[in-house]
């Protein structure tokens, strides 16, 4: 993924560390203390790597920001897919997908501060985010229809319905308190959704 | 409702009036600009009020907005509390409430931007938006399970669910695009409801 800023990739594997490793203290600077409070100075502190270093991939504050929320949208998708690509059907996938979700997030809490600043500092990012994930469960909803394993209309709307289900269950039992099992939860809407999208 | 500062509730109903331009200038000034680039200044320019006016009411720029928070909030809920009561079961409800919920987010846009911009600068007031309105869905269903209408263990995980669904169809079907009636997606999210938690 380009992540860096133009003309500024990365071009051996210690810059690739280097960039890795802003990127990782640029969530936990920015998560910490939100986009307006965090600054370089504390994101390199963090990565424990010079100011220059910064430099050699980032533009500014604002670049780094931009690349965070999309390198943080590509890790949540790439951490769920190898488990959604596994399952045995359409709503076998969601199930997965949902707990490897909430697991994420649950090592991962900084990621609803970032995702959801990024609607006031990079507007663009913020509904690419969604608009995306939304597009990839829809797929995955029609993908399920066709081998006929749920109703023959799914559409966007309950691709929507999904997409906000995963992440206020997320926010509640990722974020705010871990008081019940990532898979019981998945288990309990694996349920709601096999007889919610039923063929009829 | 309480919103006015402390020790500032309005005693007239004239001052009710006032109160009450003051906090819609406020949805619009920082629905436009953001809570870091609104000021008093262009809430009393939006509402025709002097500024004196404004500090009978509210002790600053961060009182109004706390206050604007959990007007929005109050505001949603009666919005859609009468159809919810007037609906002849639980899923109906339901069904009733995301229509006028995506009605409500239609004609006041901002209200996306205001509530998610609480999560960085009121968390408090963030927090009990969505735990109170969670909580509201979980003592619902409950009802709607004791009278039948839906499975026995309905609990706050399908709330949650509910919750996200109809925040994430707001954003899409209300704010974003309009390309859909209100009443079809919530016909189609009713149908799903009603397969999803039928009773076993």
């Amino acid at each position: 993924m380009e992540v860096a800023s133009e003309g500024k990739a990365p071009r051996t594997e210690r810059g690739r560390r280097t960039l890795r490793a802003i990127l990782d203290a640029a969530a936990a600077e920015f998560g910490e203390k939100g986009f307006h409070e965090g600054s370089i100075s504390g994101i390199t502190r963090r990565a424990g790597v010079a100011l220059g270093s910064f430099y050699t991939y980032f533009d500014s504050k604002d670049a780094v920001f931009r690349a965070l929320v999309r390198d943080m949208s590509a890790q949540v998708r790439d951490h769920v897919a190898p488990a959604i690509r596994a399952a045995p059907d359409g709503i076998a996938a969601e199930q997965a997908g949902l707990s490897h979700f909430i697991d994420f997030v649950r090592a991962h809490k900084e990621i609803y501060r970032i995702i959801d600043e990024a609607e006031f500092v990079d507007a663009e990012s913020f509904r690419a985010h969604y608009a995306t994930t939304a597009e990839r469960i829809e797929a995955r909803l029609r993908a399920a229809a066709a081998r006929g394993e749920v109703r023959a209309d799914v559409g966007a709307a309950h691709a929507w319905a999904i997409m906000g289900m995963n992440v206020f269950l997320g926010l509640r039992f990722g974020v705010w308190e871990e008081d019940r099992p990532a898979e019981a939860i998945a288990a309990e809407m694996a349920d709601f959704l096999r007889h919610g999208l039923a063929p009829r």
